[in-house]
């Protein structure tokens, strides 16, 4: 494996263990300090949109900054990434999502890996987490097109955002969300319903693909 | 229909759609978790000002991310668009605000369309809703001419001030009045108030439009 | 008088018109909202950085934005301004300000002009007025040097943070001290106090002013 | 001693009292404020990831605004400070905390000097602060290699996130640690814990530098 791609691969573990991290952790510490349910997801908004955008001027020179296979597997269809490229990085976003929920129940006190009992079902849940999908890699695609410094503003204020317009809060990300699976805490998702998650936030993914193609190039296919 | 048109009412029906999603849909979601009302505009504030930072950074390029009858009004008055361009432009974007709420009812489990019951008359209110538009439009013709990038967040701030220092909450905005109409939650409008909003949000556009043609040119007229 | 110099006193008078609306509607709006204090302190906070941010940027480059005759006052005394220039600024801040507080007043439903019976005294709220204004002027002048563009949010965050930890909560500005006389709400300020606040203001400003040019240029007089 | 270090230590002399004054004050005029521990926790972040930025973006082009004794302490292991400078910088970050803690008390109306009582103690806390300072180093190294005016938003939008997801609040800085020492109120920490707090915080900071020195260049060693 060449030195380039080991440097991609720590650069996604390390970014996406940050962020499950600051997801997880933030609600944990939202939870001790109070339990009036806006005020816990206001200061997890509030962690979340700052620490994403961070993570993203940290690693984008990097690896890109993905910490998402769904982004990956969009930048996988393009061709930005390599077959290997793609299995690499979400085995490394997977690891470090485990990596980072880990972390953050050991730092609150907690069991390092706890089943979650948070239920998210429902087809509208599921809606939520298309348009989450779809918005986010709506803003990644249109936004890089304009100023590639915008990209981590634009994705942190973005996932703000979906954490209070979208039903299901925006996981928008399959590797945060089987992390946020293991913790039993105002960000986790109990796992029956991690798969149906997953799919959604694939397909949301696509269509905006799909669209942002047309929109910056007039063409659907290459 | 020539192909950028198409591209530009695409963008601007998309643009309005999750426009009117983030607001209306922040706002259920915020009702749903406190009945705290300073709190739930508190969390509408956040995740709209995000929310449409990001919606008008991904599109500013394809349509110029109006997203608002009343920008393209000016627009059109400035020559920027034709009358065609105008009247298509307002039509998808009142055709987006209609699909943005049809989507947050449902993302919430709630009927897709209601008639709001929320009462917003008195010439106090609708005194908000002129000062809220004449500083939308001077916020946009003043930030773009220093920098075309810092408009999107110069919009968005300008909103998240807007919502709490007029006593309408600003809406600023004719497609999205309309669609707020259809949603009986927190940021909803009975519609019986609609038109007087509308005309002082038009109103309040066109004397923004000459102050800043005075500004920046020396001269009212061309 | 010049068209120039027209161009510029009319963006200082709406500019702190607005501004003043800001301040003082979104604390009348919050008060309305909840009885929480920090809650609204905490609107209040969120709707002036944003509203701030948003003013100094559309109107930097017509006037300098300053909105703030402390502000005006040290640009006179670096002679950015000539004394003609400094006496107009000063009036049509204070003019814009009263217009502002009576318009945030009117919005709202309240008596155009009330007199505050906020208490504001003691020697430890006068030293917060000082370390606010002083702080105030080392961010313009410092951030200006670094990137004029900065400007407009380094104020917007600055007064942000001022809201907090000063124990005056950051007037630091003699136009919008003089308005916030005149409403009875959340953000007055008892006519009485007025005048240690602009003392310590200027104070503040004329230290801050010496010391960046120190740090800026090794020199303390030109 | 010659001018130009005379100004750096100046910077980092006021820049760090500043940053003091931000964080212990907002704490103690949001516990006046509320007694929800969550509200003032959500205070104190916004007003120290705004102060934060702010100090930065003022003092970055005359000291590099470190304002940290651990982020020093990087700068001298990557020689971009020499050891002359390193000692002088701690002293001035050291005695600008102390400054700024004693105004912030003052300009409460509590006494000038406290030993904070606030019980911060346990591996997992400690850990937090390893977490806390790693990140911290990582964010600035990171991105001051892609854009050195991005540094200062991205240090305050790191903390902003740090005061939820770390258990510690992330501290992150021996200075201001050493400092909190000195005020029983919201931000204090017991002195006994400020020992271990300082070693986690160095120990973080250096792996971070390793790490960031591999990622940017390749190289564990220069």
């Amino acid at each position: 494996m060449n030195k380039e791609l080991v440097k991609k691969l720590i650069a996604e573990f390390i970014g996406t263990s940050f962020l499950v991290m600051v997801v997880v952790g933030s609600g944990i510490m939202a939870e001790n300090l109070s339990s009036n349910q806006l005020d816990v997801l206001l200061a997890n908004t509030i962690a979340t949109g700052a620490g994403l955008t961070v993570l993203i001027w940290i690693f984008i020179s990097t690896s890109g900054a993905h910490f998402n296979p769904a982004v990956s597997f969009i930048m996988f269809l393009k061709k930005e990434l390599s077959l290997k490229e793609f299995n690499s990085f979400i085995c490394f976003q997977i690891a470090g999502g485990l990596m980072g929920v880990i972390l953050a129940n050991i730092m609150f006190g907690l069991d390092p890996l706890q089943i979650s009992q948070n239920e998210r079902g429902g087809f509208n849940i599921y809606l939520g987490e298309f348009i989450a999908t779809f918005g986010l890699i709506i803003t990644i695609l249109g936004v890089r097109n304009l100023n590639i410094h915008l990209v981590a503003p634009a994705v942190g204020l973005y996932i703000s955002a979906g954490y209070w317009f979208t039903s299901s809060t925006s996981f928008a990300n399959p590797a945060v969300t089987l992390a946020r699976g293991l913790t039993d805490t105002f960000t986790g998702i109990n796992p029956e319903f991690i798969l149906p998650f997953i799919l959604f936030q694939i397909i949301g993914a696509c269509v905006a693909m799909f669209l942002m193609k047309y929109l910056l190039t007039g063409e659907i296919n290459d």
